[in-house]
């Protein structure tokens, strides 16, 4: 589709988003790209102020296209919801009336536990200045409303939308604190690996006398060990460090050892570059 | 302070959100609005391209003044965090390096873990074309990323900044379902109540011979009160049905029990006035 990566996959399912009598076309595009944000297409207007299509919703849709191009503009609500089966209606403030009130993710897994068993949802949205009239929240099933600032409670409709779409997309991961990418493998080295750290850096610091007095000596060692272990450093982590003690080692002792740090045992970029200067 | 409800609670605690180089005066004022909406108050820019104050900023806020007023300005992020204890970077794209990476809700209950503890936190998000520099992430703790539909992944800042607000309230909330506003009394009318209605329904149809054949009447019963048992409706909603029946039965019949329904069969507004026309 029109302004997507063709090599990624193009969300395109959920409820329906409803706008109620929207005002300006820069609020509805930046709804559409919104809803594209977070997988959902089926964008409905009810009686559009400035008619539609609209320029300025397509500039502010910043390439959501698919949404903008399948919206579908109706006369009344009565029309908009006529398909479907279940509706949320938002709104910031109290209403007289039957109807459960639901913060946004129990809106959003009800919503996901309806579209899974087939049914066709929907969310109302009302106008910019003063959202929905009580006769149109009395045709939704139920309320949905925000956790806001109670002295800063007004959210834009844009972010409305933002806000369910984003529930709606979380409502769908098995596992709510999944990312879509990961940090390289976190698991912390061997104890192998973490001693064979101990030991180099240790006797970099005993050929210099860093362990004085001697009676303190098993006290000083506990220490070091101890910061040096409660980070949990990785492998490559631990290839990074040994790089930089084999590099102060290296350009404080001329290589007492008689010999250069060896490669293998800086693993990461710049970790040998110390010792090369340490040799000029 | 200016701009907000004095009678409400005004929520200005936690995270700093920090814009690295921002662009867009607008775009400055829209995460001002999104933060003010869910209790941030701490604004800070790095060089901001087009200065501060900016006119626009203030515009696009929306009377988040409080958070307009106090957003201070720094030349580099190193001296934009160096009061901070712990740091997240926002970005949409792996990085290379050894940063855990987190879901805005793992990212926003540490968040409230380390204020708890009285730690100070913040947040970095990048520039509006092309976000955060290799060398910007390396000077946070951890990275944090949205989880969003791959073929249109791109959050335009005040978006990301109003998600992890949002999510930093929830994070705050002993129950993430809980809503600042309820319906009214939910609880299912007692048996008796309902038992009532039945006999009242009952009674109406079965003075119609609705209950024919008599070989089926005991399914026929079983099924009507199914209907009517599966909604739970409240002690207020029988007795707005009760008077919608006591309204139907009455017009038709004309009172043939020789009295009219009683108001008190009719607790909701509506509930008679069928029973007066018929009487007409």
């Amino acid at each position: 589709m029109a302004g997507t990566n063709s090599e990624r996959e193009l969300l395109t399912e959920g409820p329906a988003i409803i706008l109620v009598e929207p005002q300006l076309g820069e609020n509805i595009g930046m709804v559409a790209r919104a809803m594209a944000n977070f997988g959902l297409s089926e964008l409905r207007l009810v009686n559009p102020r400035d008619g539609w299509p609209s320029e300025k919703a397509q500039a502010a849709a910043a390439k959501a296209d698919h949404v903008i191009e399948a919206t579908m503009v109706f006369d009344t609500l009565e029309e908009a919801v006529a398909d479907l089966n279940f509706v949320y209606a938002t709104t910031a403030r109290q209403r007289d009336g039957f109807k459960e009130v639901r913060a946004p993710v129990t809106a959003a897994a009800t919503l996901r536990q309806r579209f899974n068993a087939g049914e066709r949802t929907g969310i109302l949205f009302g106008r910019e200045r003063w959202g929905l009239t009580n006769e149109e929240v009395a045709l939704a099933d139920e309320i949905v409303t925000f956790p806001v600032n109670p002295a800063f409670a007004s959210l834009n409709i844009a972010q409305a939308v933002l806000l369910m779409s984003y529930e709606w997309m979380k409502s769908g991961m098995d596992d709510i604190a999944a990312t879509p990418f990961q940090a390289v493998d976190q698991r912390p080295a061997t104890k192998e690996q973490l001693f064979g750290f101990f030991e180099q850096i240790e006797e970099a610091l005993d050929s210099r006398h860093y362990f004085h007095p001697p009676t303190k000596v098993p006290k000083m060692i506990d220490n070091l060990r101890a910061v040096l272990s409660r980070p949990g450093f990785t492998e490559p982590e631990i290839s990074v460090l040994r790089g930089v003690i084999s590099s102060l080692d290296g350009f404080q002792r001329r290589w007492p050892k008689g010999r250069k740090p060896k490669t293998d045992e800086a693993g990461h970029d710049g970790g040998n570059e110390g010792g090369d200067k340490g040799d000029a």
